[in-house]
């Protein structure tokens, strides 16, 4: 039967789960929970393809993703149906129908995340789940400079976990901004695409800036050195959210 | 020894409590987890006294309370101490020397409470724990001529749980809105005290407005009867937050 190709943007709340991907000893993962519905819904086996990875409890409030599908139903029903049996924590925001050539993962272009920190000694008893605390200020003017040396195409090598040694470390930031509203300080980047780890290590690095415990220029020579270790540290997932993922049109 | 008495102001995630008041037969309470930590720090039982109980589920931007202490610390400190063991969703948010006769419930003069309805059918991913959902649209302005009929000085037994017979049910409701925010509908509501489950019992009959299965003018109708049956449903507690309670200074 002749399958139509329909493209998704799905929020979740990852506190729970551990990551996109399905793993096949555990069902505790959004592309798990997915697949389960899509496929009763089909009734067989399919699988929902997203835009990427996101690790054990990172959040997203545009992931993209594709599904083929034969069944005949208008595709408010099938998000319907499908939101219907997906946890609380788990939603198909947006679905159309997509160009049989459209590919969540390779057609994406662009890619959006934000690094969110509760910036104040207070408790922050309804966005916890949410947001990174650091206590201290946050020197957000020294935290752009340093973003300033980001920008652009590099050799992300030291801000990447477990490099595999064949792939490029390449990558390239359109845009990486500093801004506090408030109590939060948000670090928003847009890419070409993310090594394993490379939006916390950056907000790592970034917030020693911000904290001057390291110059702006030394994010320059981080880079250059190409050395993890130099890098500072990785900043929990529970801060990190997927904004959006962006394609030609 | 002399004590001191503190005033504080209190938030709280409620969707894991039991409500305000403590019991014995449970810690899981706001005031039981905030007791066992002045206690412990005190050295002896002391009582944390709040503006009022709130439900089970129900939740609080700003509660008040006062307890009086007689250990010897900065009240920055004391705060910080408490704020340590407290469960991430509890949090003291202000804390300060109030006079002798500062007495948290007896001295309020004003209670705020917010219920949040997420008008849409959407999922609401982030923020299903502290919002209702209605899917059909709400008839904002409907809503808004019902909610003059219920404001000033009026008997409230039919918008009232389990009334007393003895207690008076007449209360003052000083400002009643309702307010859109995109897809968020908030009913926000100003009154010198609340009778038990009130808010809830006003949102539910003010959404039935809202949904046009009832019309405005029949909520003075309903408030005239004085009986509980002829007014809407009780809105669940996860929706309604306590805002603030305000004192004459």
């Amino acid at each position: 039967m002749l399958k139509k190709n329909y493209k998704m943007v799905i929020a979740y709340d990852g506190t729970r789960y551990k990551g996109w991907q399905s793993q096949k000893s555990t069902d505790v993962t959004i592309q798990g929970k997915l697949n389960h519905i899509f496929s009763e819904l089909e009734g067989e086996k399919v699988e929902v393809q997203g835009s990427g990875r996101t690790d054990a409890g990172v959040h997203a409030a545009g992931q993209v993703a594709n599904v083929r599908l034969s069944v005949e139903k208008p595709v408010n029903e099938i998000k319907d149906y499908v939101n219907f049996y997906l946890p609380e924590d788990i939603g198909i925001m947006e679905m159309k129908e997509a160009s049989e050539a459209f590919h969540a993962r390779l057609s994406a272009v662009k890619k959006t995340y934000c690094y969110r920190i509760f910036n104040s000694g207070e408790p922050n008893v309804f966005e916890r789940k949410w947001m990174y605390t650091v206590v201290e200020p946050l020197d957000v003017e020294a935290m752009q400079e340093a973003a300033v040396y980001l920008e652009g195409s590099h050799d992300f090598a030291a801000f990447c976990r477990r490099r595999s040694k064949k792939k490029s470390t390449i990558r390239t930031i359109y845009r990486l901004e500093i801004v506090r509203k408030g109590k939060e300080v948000d670090i928003i980047i847009t890419g070409s695409g993310f090594l394993h780890n490379m939006v916390r290590i950056l907000a790592g690095t970034l917030t020693e800036v911000g904290l001057g415990e390291r110059k702006p220029l030394e994010v320059r020579q981080i880079l250059e050195s190409g050395i993890r270790e130099n890098a500072g540290i990785t900043l929990p997932a529970k801060g990190l959210i997927l904004q959006c993922v962006e394609y030609e049109t």
